[in-house]
């Protein structure tokens, strides 16, 4: 039967360039086992956060009645009341937010968050069509086909600052933002999966400062940032406050299994998602909150960010940076991103003479698998040569397999300038 | 601030009758903690059922590797490759049905399943609309607040046949559907939530007749029957065919919390699914399958259908409707649905003078919470008193309430009539 899609079924089920990239990722790990795997977005394996994930099971199984509810439950859409009363007091208490329980919301994955609130708030609104605005692209290569309606999500490219010959980093270009009257929202993951790039406190606040004088939301995507797993190497913190729309996920506590984030915003915005989470889904998996809820009394969670996966997480970062730099030294012209937070190195290479995706094959064929950097530059007005020439790498991998990478990643980038 | 919403928005979000009841069930739970809940679809407590969960989480805490992986890893958006692997052959096995692994899709939820498969398949549609049909109206309220576009959800009144003084039953009223070139699928919950209806074979056949012929595919929401929990009273066994598209749940088997649906149907449908999947979740939670996988092998979740739950909700079902009898006897006019599968009663007051909604005030007003009947009919041509007469209970409450609120209901429509 040759069935046909609707014109939302299309833009969601389509090949989309994600898609296409993951069915490679997919078919490139069944049938080659030995390829060397940069893609993904999956936190490490952190033995002793896999330790206390095992001891919170074992407490679970052992608790009866918790894991009786936690299985047989339906619990309201917007997440378990007691949960979400104790994620409000932990974020009071821990981040010194002025949050109740009314601005928490429990929604099936920060994926499904955005998902919900972009086609929330824009798409067609009565006579107008709204929009979404990234002020900082490149951005997360998720959010790009959840529009369900065609050209409703807009980026604003980066200003590049050169840091030094190897060193750039990525700002808001404020002198190019124009919040029109169409803008629904502006939205930033911070750190930014792909670049590692974190808002400056100063960025932050003009960006606070526009939303506000525009009464649309700030949206912030802290998945890999505060309050955990919190890796994040500058200085900064972002404070919630009335107006804004935080997202912060367990996914990247290692714990992406069980689907679960937690969204901070105005307790009319958690009501409406509610209202869409119980139309699509009924209500959230039990496992995420079941197995972080004790948790939430004490600082186990900041502690275990602070001292156990950023100090991870940056070594490896630093591991792959300086191999990095021992393969390509001078050899051709290459930039790295600035290494704030997040889990990846994003590579910048100006005399690239080939597009990304094509370097992301020649690198296939070599077995190794990088996401080429096209993907995250969308909802553009004009074309930039940059988004051509850079590519996004995981550090996650064991450093073996991460230095043979690097170094086939180097071998050939010499050989193509 | 004062945030407005898209028209998208305000479909999912706004208060659809379900999300308003859903509330006034929650206020009525936290208020009145007294409240006989003869309201929900939640699963029974089955203590052997429960039995079998525990030990499974047990063996899952028990076995390292496997817990690890269920809690850290992302699979892919269609759902774990062994796990749809082992699920196609259980059904090939177990239900004599030729499916292969492309044929098996894993969602989170079959409220998302069917979110995702009535907007992938109807909607605007290049410069056509289409519409989801359901050929036997009243239907799962679930889907009434699901479809994107409006006016996409169609419904074709049941016609009704009266069996003796006290039990009729729904049929698909063929004379009277029509399907023309904008449908895009029909689609049948079996058992029905919420009447109970299971198709007859023939009704079956026809339905897959009609569909075949307009090369539209059929769907059957298996989520209360077939291959399990299996609560059907009648001998019905649907057989899928390449066209059709079933989805069965995990929920009722007890398992809600895990938020896991598998979908049966052509690879075609499988890749859009998944593909849709992805953008709106990224993946699923991966408990649910980790739970079930080992027992995948033999026929064990069959016999646990088959002489734990069936018998379970049918001794339910028997205790709920003598006392109805006792209680009613003839001194109003009522009828009860033939009891032919799922966990409720639907009865109906051809002489209520009131709409169900006032009943269902009435009723709560004296601590009994059910479903007023007029949520599930929707998508009607035109008005139909019928959907005003009926109320739906569950019967997984423990005896001893059961009893009560059937007195309280036996005794406020005798004083209306």
């Amino acid at each position: 039967m040759q069935t046909s899609f609707s014109d939302i079924g299309q833009r969601l089920a389509g090949t989309s360039g994600i898609q296409e990239l993951m069915d490679d990722l997919g078919q490139a790990l069944n049938n080659q086992p030995d390829m060397r795997m940069l893609g993904g977005g999956q936190p490490a394996a952190i033995p002793a956060v896999q330790a206390l994930w095992r001891e919170r099971m074992q407490s679970l199984v052992n608790d009866q009645t918790t894991l009786d509810k936690t299985l047989l439950n339906y619990d309201p859409p917007g997440g378990n009341p007691l949960f979400r009363q104790n994620f409000a007091a932990f974020l009071k208490r821990e981040c010194q937010w002025d949050v109740q329980t009314e601005n928490i919301g429990i929604l099936p994955s920060s994926q499904t968050a955005f998902f919900l609130l972009f086609n929330l708030l824009a798409g067609q609104t009565g006579n107008t069509k709204k929009r979404i605005l990234f002020p900082l692209m490149p951005e997360y290569i998720g959010y790009a086909s959840q529009g369900l309606c065609a050209g409703m999500l807009s980026g604003n490219p980066a200003k590049i600052e050169q840091r030094s010959a190897h060193e750039f980093k990525y700002h808001v270009d404020f002198d190019r933002l124009r919040i029109t009257p169409d803008i629904a929202a502006l939205s930033v993951s911070c750190p930014t999966n792909p670049t590692g790039n974190v808002l400056t406190q100063e960025e932050f606040h003009r960006l606070r400062d526009l939303a506000r004088q525009h009464h649309i939301p700030l949206i912030i995507d802290n998945a890999y940032g505060h309050p955990f797993p919190g890796v994040i190497h500058t200085s900064f913190q972002p404070s919630w406050e009335p107006g804004m729309i935080f997202s912060i996920s367990l996914s990247k506590l290692g714990l992406p299994g069980t689907r679960t984030s937690i969204v901070v915003a105005d307790p009319a915005i958690i009501r409406a998602l509610s209202n869409m989470n119980a139309s699509t889904a009924l209500s959230n998996g039990n496992f995420g909150q079941a197995i972080i809820n004790p948790l939430l009394a004490d600082d186990t969670l900041l502690k275990l960010s602070r001292d156990i996966i950023l100090p991870f997480y940056k070594q490896r970062s630093d591991f792959a940076t300086q191999v990095l730099h021992e393969c390509l030294q001078d050899k051709i012209e290459w930039s790295l991103h600035s290494r704030e937070g997040a889990f990846f190195l994003w590579l910048w290479f100006p005399k690239l003479k080939i597009t990304s995706a094509e370097l992301y094959q020649r690198l296939k064929a070599r077995n190794v698998l990088v996401i080429p950097g096209h993907y995250f530059f969308y909802g553009l007005d004009e074309p930039w040569d940059h988004s051509q020439q850079c590519i996004r790498l995981t550090f996650s991998q064991p450093e073996a397999i991460l230095r043979e990478a690097l170094e086939i990643i180097a071998d050939e980038l010499i050989a193509l300038h």
